[in-house]
């Protein structure tokens, strides 16, 4: 245990990608995402006291670059989020993240942290905060389409937070699939590799998509979708890539986490922009209904929200002095007199020359 | 000299407070400001190539937080920054900021960077550059009313880049002209303290008005500037903040950045929405006039926008290698196999374990 002072003026927390990994190992990834999904519970229920604006995103032909920002009044937290997808052909990761928390009283950061992990788990967490309140009763099974990099948290959050015992991979590449029943070896889920989307959805209670192709694709048609399903749709989160058939948004009641986003980059931007969507928040708070029948399709078209950052982000702020797992960096100029920013520079020169 | 690797992929080189200090250093101060200002000439007359948007701001009763967003297709860059006024009597700084420059291409960030000390000086780099082109010619003596964290920088770059050789220094706190004064000492400025306003702008050429209220003030009035001069106003910077009498403006010729964001934050305000204002970066391109006569009063209109930090931004990225002063952060996760996340946190609590 490693316990620094979170105090001095100039210095912030940064949480590293090994600082990342040593939290998860201490806590335990499932114990993680049942706490992230704790945050986010907590900050649903609350989602009006929240500064909420759609990303700002800079595209170019190759992917996007994004900064997420919101507030509660109390702190503030951002994320830098990029999605590039040709970048894996290169070696590079689709998406790579950092984020910052900050005090609105003072402005000044809090934490800086690597997010490429944090959003993995934070995505799962949502995703199955979502189906806690939307899939049928007694899930236990549920189907996976894309076995990517975010599949195994997809899995072991459904796992730990709404009792799921079965998952049923499919994806494109068998390779996928195979690493991604490697990974979940003994964690306790049974895990059958499938040929087909067909196969995959069979007997499912749950269908998670989540592709990365930066396209419209339709990786469920509608024929696949029985009734009573709760469809986890994630991987559709920016303008111009969809995951599922038209048909199937129109047979289904949608949700979603904050509408003006979801329009803009979910896979309702294939509907009307004033079909009826509900928001996951009020179903938390009860101010609208989620699942009313056995038969109703229910569809959370997750694209991701500042909120949830948010979250995320509070929630790896107290494990800090918990886990000791992070390095402070010289980030903020602390002068001894604020407005004497040029003689702190100056300063620095003489104790270089050892005046 | 201190050379160090910025190709592996996981690591982004982060420069802190105390590198910035000895950057400048080594570099020296105003040759830093002048190399700044030429990045900044270089992107002002390539402005239509960058992405514009004003800045994304969270508001507080406190304060302000704001993010700072550009790009020119090839890089982007983005500024955290804070306003806080009452910052300062705990102790802290008023404005604190850190920024990121990216590869468009992959989206993965290029450098990591303390922004307190690197926005004093693009912000006096930038006013220096439309004094540049503003000021009367053979311009020799500047009033500075507000003598806090910019005053020297601002001093420095006028030195520079204009050819300012005396400096008039007014503030209503007497220690911050004695600081400011203590600090030019031996630059090769002549320095003169002067009890009022009226006395600072006497006989000016130049008159840069820099103070830090949160709220309309009036640190000039209209009697105070004669004909002919140039006004450097880089206080007002958010709504609600201004420095100049409204008269003053009406008088005047005036330039701004980037008008959308200027209308909201600057002196103009004041000034009904279509009130006629140049951006400067037209009269850097010969689009538009700038000075015409002896008698004008021209007026920068400095509230500080995103390109100027890109600018900055480039100009430290080109020093990096040269003077070796930045560490490298594990920022980013960086799995053998892109879609495998998961095996990467799995195998760092294999080899924790020695196995």
């Amino acid at each position: 245990m490693n316990k620094k002072s979170l105090n001095e003026l100039n210095l912030v927390p940064f949480v590293s990608v090994d600082d990342m990994m040593k939290i998860i190992l201490d806590i335990g990834v499932e114990e993680m995402l049942a706490g992230i999904t704790e945050y986010l519970d907590e900050d649903f229920r609350r989602w009006p006291e929240f500064d909420k604006t759609p990303r700002v995103a800079s595209h170019s032909q190759e992917g996007v670059i994004e900064l997420m920002p919101t507030s509660d009044g109390q702190i503030y937290g951002f994320k830098y989020v990029n999605g590039h997808p040709k970048n894996t052909k290169d070696g590079l990761q689709t998406v790579t993240a950092f984020g910052v928390l900050s005090d609105v009283e003072t402005g000044y950061p809090l934490m800086f942290t690597e997010m490429t992990i944090l959003t993995a788990l934070r995505t799962a967490a949502t995703s199955a905060l979502a189906a806690k309140y939307l899939m049928p009763k007694g899930s236990k099974t549920m189907a996976m389409v894309g076995n990517g990099a975010q599949s195994e948290f997809q899995a072991l959050a459904f796992k730990s937070i709404c009792g799921i015992e079965e998952v049923r991979l499919y994806d494109v590449d068998a390779a996928a699939t195979e690493k991604c029943m490697r990974n979940l070896e003994g964690r306790g889920l049974k895990v059958v590799p499938c040929d087909s989307e067909q196969m995959a959805v069979e007997g499912a209670d749950v269908i998670t998509t989540c592709t990365a192709d930066k396209q419209y694709a339709t990786i469920l048609t509608d024929n696949m979708v029985g009734s009573g399903v709760h469809i986890n749709a994630i991987g559709g989160d920016c303008p111009g890539k969809t995951e599922l058939h038209k048909d199937i948004l129109l047979r289904s009641d949608i949700f979603v986490e904050y509408t003006p986003q979801t329009r803009i980059e979910g896979e309702i931007q294939q509907l009307d922009d004033d079909y009826p969507v509900k928001e996951l928040w009020q179903v938390m708070t009860g101010e609208v209904e989620g699942r009313t029948s056995e038969k109703q399709i229910t569809l959370f078209d997750g694209v991701g929200f500042a909120i949830e950052d948010f979250s995320a982000l509070r929630y790896l702020h107290d494990q800090l002095q918990r886990t000791g797992h992070f390095q402070n960096l010289d980030m903020l100029a602390d002068p001894d007199d604020p407005r004497d920013l040029f003689g702190m520079v100056q300063r620095a020169a003489k104790n270089n020359d050892g005046e």
